[in-house]
């Protein structure tokens, strides 16, 4: 079988995960090079999975005539440049959600991929998940009728670290954790016309140094009129829990589950099981899943079914929370626009 | 043991449940009349009971000197005067939530109270039930830490009668079904301060042609800074099901079950139970329970544990939640005040 | 309507729920007397719920004219004559489970039905559970085929009392707490052909002072060749825990649950909930039913669902278990006779 | 890292995954060739995974200079000579349970062990099962206090073809389903003293024209008297149930779990979840821990944790087992000894 020369662009904790999948789980791909601005770190994860090449700079890995396809999982603040300089290598490119944090810089990844016509894929995990697909396809087939209240609720086990919480480079809690429940809502629902949002910094007080909070809510309303909410958490504490609910004129979806190893413990006046400790345990198989069908995608000529623009209108619609909690306003998602200089 | 000499008005569906619990299956209380406009069913209900007397006015019930203490389940828009002449009579009395449709009613039956200084307990029956009791019971021991979000789904099977849905008669789903939500709210996080809704007619659409909603959102900032959301369906559908989650600095409690009968079919590839059909099969107990307290409060001289200012209050926040859905506007819940002609 | 005029003979703690139930739950009787050997205890009850006749002895209120039916919950040793004389008296009559634990005294019981042809009921109540009562019509609706494999798991979380643990009066852990499982195999299979059985004290050394198990299993060959497994101890500990799995050709459904209280506690890496304290609160309803069935019967002449012959004939299989369990070997369940002298 | 190079013989249902995982899936790990008896299959299979060399025969492969330790996945009856022939050439050996469907084939691998000296370990997946894991954890930390009561369902979802079912390639039910079970009871709770066993050939009537059952139950009674009960069945039918349970003096952990898909369903009156479909889902992660373990003891130079003598005495349980259900007598475990001629 053919197998993609992918080559990885950042090495943190899951651009290692990404490194050991295109290396040793996915059968269509062979990983040649992987790149980190640690470019020591890039050697050590190259020895490590067997990479002929390890790169300290991206555009490095980018010219590496080796390297057919590009991944990339770097901090959110690089996607940018490193998304143009891969598309206009005519690299077909996979990029880890969210495409930015503002969207003047997403709308330069969209033109990018315009102005090059160069494959991209945007990466939402979730609509990989064994759990989601069934419950998209039990709703093709009409098990629980028309959907008509879409619920999303993410729960962290524990805060950011300080520096990654900060605003300025995750753009908060909303695009942070909640792009993935924004990306869900668009894709059983559809376009979201207007949100409002409430949030407050109640358990974490050092969030509030930088600007973020731990705990909001967004109510959407889509294009169509049909009603949405989510709620976000950064206390979980019991766990990484993540529930989806799609109400139904004839039924409802639940996706989601929490516990993590088959077995219940029994003691006096207590049933107790384990819980999923993160997104990992979670998501697994949904992360090998979509670079698989990445890998597919391109060797096979396939569209990518996560666009650039499903990142740019997931990303709008967590700005426009952002800015609904902000206010205390009912936000027009359309009128939030890039703002450029 | 002495019993209480409790007088029943209203033989609705509910009413008859409370005629049973009266005579028979609570031992402090003995039914010693019931009254209702079709003085024909109260006849009825009197044979199946054994109650000496059957009224068709509620006045004449009120006014029965072996009558010592009034339970009041008829229609809302019938509570105000019902309520003020069970006062006037220095009779004890419990009412059905809610305490009226409008604010100005209700003050009427705040004033009555006042006046008369009778015994008043306000009917809201989940703070009876053992899952909601065991949950404050939970947090005052500390077991989830400090609460900081509270969120509540209520889902009815099926959409109420059209008359009954008139918005003129019940008030809408903001009051008919969320006043149970805001009392807990209020019950477990204190008083609200301002609401954000959104709504719509999505499935049912006759409901819209009395003015009501079968699906809404409301999400809920607390005085004191922490947050709230509760969403509330007609269509249910698969069954009755009532969740409360209080999420913590250190854990989450949940309160709510939808398996009815303790049995498991598993077929090819399903695993599968029923679920509970309506309120009274989950709220069976939580509904004796509130009586017993009723009389044990009135025997003993005890203060009500809830009282015409809960009803009040949660008559307002969803009033406030209405306006909030009607003008996506932000609602400060204290400009929600009585309107005097 | 008219009601049953019922005698209950026995006031332990299931005979004090049988006067509740009689007394103020079940609309179709009336308790018109109580008895029980120790008189003063009789006469407090009586006080409680208002039964115009207590008396210290079980002649005596066989004897009284106001009463039309018995309820026998006094000690199993006491259960022969009782019922002899009841039946005697031609009063129909319900006794709870185990008929005896002889087989000698329960012939004599069939023998005093057939000479006197009065009404007898037997007390297995959970035939009247609502899960047990499901999983029969699910059967017979074909929804997992034909059964095959009846398998039953009964836990106790305690030990019972010494003094009623003695095999000379509770007959031992297979017929004390198997009997309803036997009762339940043969309800759903049919008649046991044979046992095999294993057993041991390994948990409370103080049971083998009086010759009892804490731990036994027990294998059924059925009649017809089907076949069942019942394990019974009495360290479950951690709640009264109660399951029954039918294996059937196209299903297996399974009746049990172990939650009591609607409430889920999500701490640190845990997900909790409480247990089923005890058998009340597993089968409080199904008690209820059996006595609304047993007055219903009466009343309407209808037969008994539960018989005499179902007791002797499980009974038969805990005898045929005790022994297996002694003698290591096959025990043919027919040849377990009634010795007399 | 040092990479163990390994040959994998048996290119089954099992054994491609075994290919997968010691190609792809298990970093300490090379596969260097493969061998099955289909010299065509042997070729595709390494064609797929990259394998440098395929065999038609084993000793082919045994005798390749570049292959260090051996898996062995071939067809039960031809494990005592690859065994014999893999320890025989020093080379350390894995080997799928049951290690043969005869005691005196099991004999020769135990002494062809002894003589050479080799590294051999005995493939019981479910001890690298994490719930299995866990539950030996939660045990030695004294949870549920002194276990005392082992209980083992296990549920196939469908009955295996004839030709395998055949007891004289499978062994019957008891050594081909079972042995898994009686690894577990030993593992957790030693040596098996005696076995007593039923079984009827109830669904599947073509099972009874090769002499095989698909329903058997046995009960344990393990050397220091605690008690154990172990059902078979064939006729899962609503997917692959695996449970366990230890009942302890002071709890009880409870492994297993069904549902597949993190997804509920809920329609009118019904809340369902899907299955787990057979046993590669169920098992997947620890068919590949015991792989990894495998070859960390290998290159580790540590000892085996499941034996060849693990392996004969689950099997003699199994085959005493067989005896007891076929004679109706309970079965001294040590009375089972190979049959030489």
């Amino acid at each position: 079988m053919a197998r993609l020369n992918v080559g990885l662009i950042g090495l943190g904790r899951l651009g290692r995960v990404y490194a050991r999948d295109l290396s040793s789980r996915i059968a269509q791909t062979r990983l040649t090079a992987v790149a980190d601005a640690d470019a020591a770190l890039a050697g050590e994860i190259a020895a490590q999975f067997d990479v002929p090449h390890a790169y300290g700079r991206a555009e490095q890995l980018i010219g590496d005539p080796g390297v057919d396809a590009i991944v990339i999982v770097s901090p959110t603040h690089t996607h940018r440049d490193i998304v143009e300089a891969a598309l206009s290598a005519y690299k077909p490119t996979f990029c880890e959600k969210p495409p930015a944090i503002s969207l003047s810089e997403a709308a330069d990844m969209v033109a990018a991929e315009e102005r090059t016509g160069t494959f991209f894929q945007m990466g939402f995990m979730r609509r990989f998940d064994p759990g989601y697909a069934a419950a998209r396809r039990h709703i093709e087939e009409g098990r629980i009728g028309r959907p008509v209240v879409f619920k999303a609720t993410s729960r962290d086990p524990f805060p950011p670290h300080l520096e990654y919480a900060n605003p300025k480079s995750s753009g908060g809690i909303f695009i942070d954790m909640g792009i993935h429940d924004f990306d869900l809502a668009r894709w059983f629902f559809g376009e979201i016309e207007s949100v409002q949002a409430i949030g407050a910094t109640l358990v974490f007080p050092e969030l509030a140094s930088v600007g973020d909070r731990d705990n909001v809510i967004a109510m959407l309303t889509f294009a169509d009129g049909r009603l949405g909410v989510v709620d976000l958490t950064r206390n979980g504490v019991y766990g990484y829990d993540i529930i989806t609910e799609l109400l139904g004129t004839e039924g409802t979806i639940r996706v989601g589950y929490i516990r993590e190893t088959p077995i219940l413990i029994m003691t006096k006046n207590q049933v107790a099981h384990d819980t999923v400790p993160y997104f990992m345990e979670r998501f697994e198989r949904a992360y090998t899943l979509q670079l698989e069908n990445f890998a597919d995608n391109v060797l096979h000529d396939r569209p990518p079914p996560v666009t650039i623009h499903d990142g740019v209108e997931a990303l709008r619609v967590a700005i426009a929370a952002t800015r609904a909690c902000e206010t205390g306003e009912q936000i027009e998602v359309r009128t939030i626009v890039a703002e450029r200089t």
